[in-house]
């Protein structure tokens, strides 16, 4: 297809009034055609008109049929072909390889929560039969499901232009739960976004939808977003990107007559400790594990190792000396965008100037545009516990070593830290007794905990968690990757002796879905 | 026991030094000995070091255990014997037989929790095992289980000083949860938090629990519970009460670095509508229903009827004129607090004063103290869509009735209203077809939907929905009332490739706890 340029608000195309944007390749710094011109508050209103009166009818569709609504829009997007792949490259600067895999777990996610959908379990079926004999009162029929909340604004992410944007892993949930979507797309990749949306749009029409169920807005600035949060007909947000972008979507949907959910994925360090026995075993296969981590896709993972922690010594000085060299060897890479470069020049410039922070390794540099370098720099946890800008994400390949005196000052960094997505624990069998005392503190930082493996890389299946505390995410009650996802855009409804025919298909009697409900306490099989 | 006065910092009792508070018997408006002291900002930091000291043990010990704990609460409060009922009855000026009935309801409350407990589907253990061999990568062995919180400050609430007090709903859930909690005890009826308190106590001490899994604090004013919400180591907030008590602690907890829900239980008129059919069929025994379930216990529910929508006609008026009638015969009762009976007269008084609200009936009078008088008014369905102060709570045996010209006024009614948490439908068989119509609505305004019952009288069980859309609620997504009440202070969190020894129990190899795992996708049997 041809770009446009243009919005999509439900089933009809519009040029947008406002400010252009204009896509760049951040490979040559050179701007991408077509045009974006962002929509304004009229256009915020109409998508919210279509997406509000789409939503009773597209929540009571049976589960199944959404079930062929997300598999619909996975094949579309596999239609959309190489032309997809090429713009989203060249939007990003991410090479052909992340690109095509990021497809698949876009493709392979939608499917998935059409299992998710087909088996039901996310309906949370509840069922208290009446009892009109008890005593000293009767207790009447109680039935209870979920139901979606209503329509769902999602923020593209600029680092995943597919598996965290239009058809991302927040619009797949809040099109699972029942939720009419509304995306503003990332600045960044506006032609990617009018493709996924474009194939989205063939899904809705394919599958006899209604057209409101999904809108497409691009809009520079935080205008369109605002608008967007703070519109009372949309319920619930969903959104991937910084720290100061999460807090003011926050602050907007907080603002609200009625405050809404937001959920916020920004910030994270994800701390990495390095055990002693483990260290003494295998220090260089840990940086090397360490330095490829930190580096690929120049290290803009919200799940990037920024922070290791380790205790001083000899084997802690064979893991600097071989990460360091590792480093020195790396090629630069080009960043998502100019600013995003930018801001990681900002940081790894405010770690050279803080004299708390000393420099281990830079990797190599390079004069094409928008290209990271690697760094990664060391301190004591006495200087990383007294300053707080040392927590600071830098998102990119730039990493922080802590070196602890011992076992007590490791605990004191890791009560320290804030909330973030991950943790990771390199072991051996040695180290189990000190992992195992320092396991509760790091259940209370993060969403998800490994041993011996690396952060980056987040499995989309039932188990997932890519969630955490404040300010990994706004709300830790959640992960926004994996089928647990699909909770965030649900409430629960109870149905009290209602009469079989007046029922949601769900709840009624002779149990039409085959759920395996929870009647009278016990779980049926 | 003795009453003293003194706030329970775990294992300690201490006098405070803030405002004293003096419980008041609403019956006679005469004080109840002892005085209580309020506590201050030493107190709460003392509160939240114990119970943050407490969580990791706390969080950690079998389900079963937890279980034990929450039934020997059960115990200790029972054995409190008349002392209590006594006490909160003349502290409430509630009937002894509603304060036992409530008594035996908070009992079973915390018993349900222990059998949810030892079942453990909260839980919600997921299991998604390796797949070395899978290409073109392989998967983790990924595992996921639902961790409490952390330390949760619960408010008691006026008008339940058992069932939504010290060792009430959220107290319980919480508990279950694995949170150590800190109850700031309502002013109301400070001695029956004292004695259930003490009971809770003896509870942990029994169970060999950390004395900081419980604190009871009391404070005038609003300092006790804005330090609390505001204090680091809270991670979640329980209340019941008024709309703008539940925004303060809103927005307290969004003031914070870290941002913490909050689930507010505030406001609701729990729509009642009589459809066409039922009301030619029964009038007057709907309007005999109706004036039971609006003058039970003064009216002092949060699932009162304040709100009747019906269609003009015949029949309504058949409803009118008994309901009415039947209203001109109501005793007066005594309310909760002289608070409580100020803002309920205060409303009254509103609604009288307002041009667009007529006066049907009013109960009958008294002299005595703090005495509610029941109210019927009526309004146009046009008056009430135009009139915003129409819709607002008033706390007590007072309703608006709201005659409609005719089904689609009915609907715009609907359509207009704020989240409740109920709606309830009196209908007959051929009621249906319009019924079936507005459910769509009532599903997106409320989060209990009854037929031919009345509101009043919340079920604890599994499928009840004590909840609803703002301003019943601060968060949609949760229920004050029944098991599902556990889910709010909860968490996930996810185990990559852990060693089975370094694993929690539940989510172990050979699954000790005999979960019912959902394991690679598929629910276990």
């Amino acid at each position: 297809m041809t770009l446009t340029g243009q919005l999509l608000i439900g089933s009809r195309t519009v040029t947008g009034n406002g400010e252009i944007i204009h896509a760049i390749n951040p490979a040559t710094n050179t701007p991408l055609a077509p045009d974006y011109p962002g929509g304004d508050a009229s256009h915020v209103d109409q998508a919210c008109a279509l997406a509000s009166a789409a939503f009773d009818s597209f929540r009571e569709i049976a589960p199944a049929e959404r079930a062929l609504f997300l598999e619909c829009i996975a094949n579309e997007i596999e239609a959309l072909g190489d032309q997809l792949i090429e713009r989203a490259v060249a939007e990003s600067g991410l090479p052909l390889a992340r690109i095509q895999g990021e497809r698949g777990r876009t493709c392979q996610q939608l499917r998935l929560f059409a299992t998710v959908l087909r088996k039901g379990e996310w309906l949370d079926v509840r069922i208290d039969p009446a009892l009109p004999q008890r005593q000293p009162m009767p207790r009447s029929d109680l039935r209870q499901r979920q139901v979606p909340l209503g329509p769902v604004v999602v923020f593209g992410a600029s680092n995943f232009p597919l598996a965290f944007s239009v058809a991302g892993g927040d619009t797949a949930s809040a099109f699972a739960a029942g939720c009419p979507v509304i995306v503003k797309a990332h600045s960044a990749h506006p032609g990617t976004s009018e493709l996924v949306g474009h194939a989205i749009a063939r899904a809705v029409k394919n599958c006899g939808l209604p057209e409101g169920v999904f809108s497409l807005l691009y809009g520079s600035g935080r205008e369109v977003g605002t608008a967007l949060v703070s519109d009372p007909r949309i319920k619930a947000v969903g959104f991937t990107g910084s720290r100061s972008g999460g807090l003011a979507l926050s602050k907007a949907a907080q603002a609200r007559r009625d405050p809404i959910p937001v959920y916020a994925e920004m910030s994270s360090i994800n701390p990495v400790l390095l055990f002693p026995s483990a260290l003494q075993t295998r220090a260089e296969a840990l940086a090397q594990g360490f330095v490829t981590s930190l580096t690929q896709g120049a290290g803009q993972f919200c799940t990037n190792p920024g922070l290791i922690i380790a205790q001083q010594g000899p084997d802690l000085e064979r893991f600097i000396s071989s990460a360091g060299e590792l480093i020195k060897r790396i090629p630069t890479q080009t960043m998502l965008t100019p600013g995003i470069f930018h801001a990681y020049q900002h940081g790894v410039s405010q770690l050279k100037a803080n004299p708390k922070a000393q420099l281990i390794a830079a990797g190599l540099s390079s004069e094409a545009p928008n290209q990271c370098q690697a760094h990664l720099f060391s301190t004591s946890a006495e200087d990383f516990l007294r300053d707080e800008n040392l927590q600071a994400e830098v998102f990119g390949s730039a990493s922080l070593l802590v070196q602890c005196r011992d076992a007590e000052e490791v605990r004191k960094v890791c009560e320290h830290l804030e909330g973030q997505l991950t943790a990771t624990l390199h072991l051996d069998a040695d180290d189990l007794p000190l992992a195992q005392t320092l396991l509760p503190t790091l259940e209370r930082k993060a969403g998800r905990l490994l041993v011996n493996g690396w952060p980056t890389g987040v499995e989309v299946c039932e188990a997932m968690v890519h969630g955490g505390p404040f300010p990994a995410t706004s709300d830790v009650r959640s992960t926004s990757v994996g089928t647990a996802a699909i909770q965030r855009f649900l409430r629960p409804v109870c149905y009290q002796d209602f009469p079989d025919d007046l029922l949601p298909t769900a709840l009624r009697h002779d149990n039409p879905m085959h759920l395996r409900r929870l009647l009278d306490g016990q779980r049926e099989a």
